[in-house]
């Protein structure tokens, strides 16, 4: 059996996250003064896509229990019937790890990033990714998902196995 | 012109806010272990209601001003056309005032709710609410609300003028 290989994490950038989804991030290009100017909106920070099918938006809390480092991953998921937004409670680090398609519409590499914390991502629709992964402690994210009818979560295999040995927080 | 009148803050609860909207939080009743055990979900907190009129669902970010006491408040807002859910981001007490339509469809006389910090609020659509109330500190929260066409927020005046003194955080 082949050793696993390592995953290199990279920041979670817009740039590097885009063909997966969304950061979900407050930065000053999106926001607008509300309320008298008593607060700023940080506006539509993510495409939500959950009507196919009579799907709805789903508001729910997950909470994570933090990986055990090293940590191996051999598999992902996907939800081919609608995206998932993920966003820390509270400044909270955690992993990401996604897929693209490969040529056969199985998972192809993996690509590790990090938030910083304060950003979430959304995952787009069908975007192949690995479960929540929280660092540290135990941790609260806001998830907007889809719900209604129809089978919505698909689980495959990485190409290979892959290792993340440690995260510095 | 008359005094304003006091009002008085109740902890923010199921049963107290359920002609309002949904109190989101987290407890045993709506949750269950996914991803082998190292998450749990609270599922499906809260009825998002934005798809009249070719509406969407759209995630952002509210940054509030804390409130300054005393607080006196004269008018509410609401928004015809969708729901509108606020989570803090964090452990962020805040306050929240609602009203109930009265007689002519106007806001009637108001009520104060303190959210104990991790308990977010989901006002139903065309409820009556005070704009953001945040508390102490600079304060960031998630919003899911509706974008779409259409005019989707009435500003009415109270049926008078309300105060609160202080909050003890």
């Amino acid at each position: 059996m082949n050793a696993p290989r390592v995953l290199e994490v990279r920041p979670l950038t817009r740039e590097g996250f885009a063909r997966f989804g969304d950061v979900i991030e407050t930065d000053a290009s999106r926001s607008f003064a509300i309320n008298d100017g008593t607060a700023m909106r940080f506006n539509d920070l993510a495409k939500i896509d959950v009507l196919m099918q009579d799907g709805r938006a789903a508001l729910s809390v997950f909470r994570g229990q933090p990986v055990r480092f090293p940590l191996q991953m051999s598999e992902v998921e996907r939800h081919p019937l609608g995206s998932q937004a993920f966003m820390p409670m509270g400044v909270i680090p955690f992993l990401i790890v996604v897929a693209a398609d490969g040529p056969d519409g199985r998972p192809g590499e993996p690509c590790a990033f990090m938030s910083n914390g304060r950003q979430g991502v959304n995952y787009g629709r069908g975007v192949w990714h690995h479960p929540l992964l929280s660092l540290g402690t135990v941790s609260d994210f806001l998830v907007v998902d889809r719900a209604g009818p129809g089978e919505n979560c698909d689980v495959a295999a990485l190409p290979g196995r892959y290792l993340i040995e440690s995260i510095a927080l």
